[in-house]
């Protein structure tokens, strides 16, 4: 892709070339010296940035952990149906940018300790930021306090929340993570991961959500 | 594993030593001799009986199939929360026996069109069987008629069964999916699984759900 600008910084572009290939090829597939010739650049030029294409993994992993922070802390803010629609939403948008982490997750937490850790480390974030979503609900009044068992409905949301790429990806493998499947995939994804929350919310509250989750709902690819 | 009856048929005992390595070390990571080596025959007997890896692991995810096959035809027949639970306890089983299958799915598919066709039928058929299994609770008087969207429901669900051992596999990789897991993992997933059902039951078969779950709670490895 000789038409990228050619002032920016070549680790900057390594990333950036790596990302958009992981995500369409999977990382498994996808070798460095690949990424080397996608940016017209010899490999010995990549090695000089990154030491391995593990090291460029774990670059992109920890990127997406640090763009996730300030998202996943804001969680207990979330006031109203309308504003966790907004949170879901975004955490969505960041999973598709970086779809290739969901959709070989375990694979890809084999390779180094520090992919281990830091997998694990978002993950139970996520965790705890749905359980903030759902205490903030709950705190506002939008949520029933006699939700059975809050743990669950926040570990649920983190498995759809991870694995939504993921099951797309085996219901469709020629198309679901494709740059075009971009939007059905998000709102498909957000849909689930709110809908557990829907049986426990206020009439109020679940008639709003309900109003705000319609208009997607026949563009939903899960139905 | 010299120890095994030396009259059982070889290709049995192929497919049984692979199942073991690929459920404990991920398929990726053990190659055809090392479960030759395991067997104590030459590589050679090994391609005798199976032409690649890829064609062990067909031939695995292929009786795994068919061993889901009479029980996911039955889903319908769920009379009660207690035939519901039985259902899904019976189904996460066979989910930990292959549970290679689940832990890099993703990967698995892009091996061959034949894994591809054959993990994209299973997870289809198990979107039907959950649909089944709510209408049947529905129709029977125990589950609520005003489910929201009884897909997004069953869609869920089919998320959380296809998906719990790599979520357990992420939050603990060296002990999640060891021998000595199998218990915590398989009622730790039937509960999220079935706890997606819990707002939507009548009281009387809520309770009776809640009565079912709760000696297990304890021992749930996912709170």
């Amino acid at each position: 892709m000789s038409s990228r600008p050619p002032k920016r910084n070549t680790k900057e572009r390594i990333l950036e070339s790596a990302l958009s290939m992981f995500n369409r090829f999977g990382e498994p597939n996808v070798s460095i010296n690949a990424v080397a010739n996608d940016l017209g650049i010899s490999p010995g030029n990549l090695y000089y940035h990154f030491p391995s294409k593990d090291s460029v993994t774990e670059a992109l992993v920890q990127r997406h952990n640090a763009e996730l922070t300030p998202l996943l802390n804001s969680a207990h803010q979330a006031e109203d149906v309308e504003t966790a629609w907004f949170f879901m939403h975004s955490l969505f948008e960041h999973v598709w940018q970086a779809r290739f982490i969901y959709r070989d997750q375990n694979d890809l937490l084999t390779k180094t300790r520090l992919l281990e850790d830091m997998l694990h480390d978002m993950l139970e974030r996520k965790i705890q930021a749905f359980e903030s979503l759902l205490k903030g609900l709950q705190s506002r009044g939008w949520a029933s306090t006699e939700i059975h068992n809050l743990g669950h409905v926040a570990h649920t949301m983190a498995v759809v929340i991870n694995y939504w790429m993921s099951f797309a990806y085996v219901r469709n493998p020629r198309q679901a993570l494709e740059p075009d499947a971009q939007q059905a995939a998000v709102l498909d994804g957000v849909q689930h991961a709110l809908g557990l929350l829907l049986p426990y919310l206020q009439p109020v509250a679940q008639s709003h959500l309900k109003a705000i989750m319609a208009p997607y709902q026949a563009t939903a690819a899960g139905d």
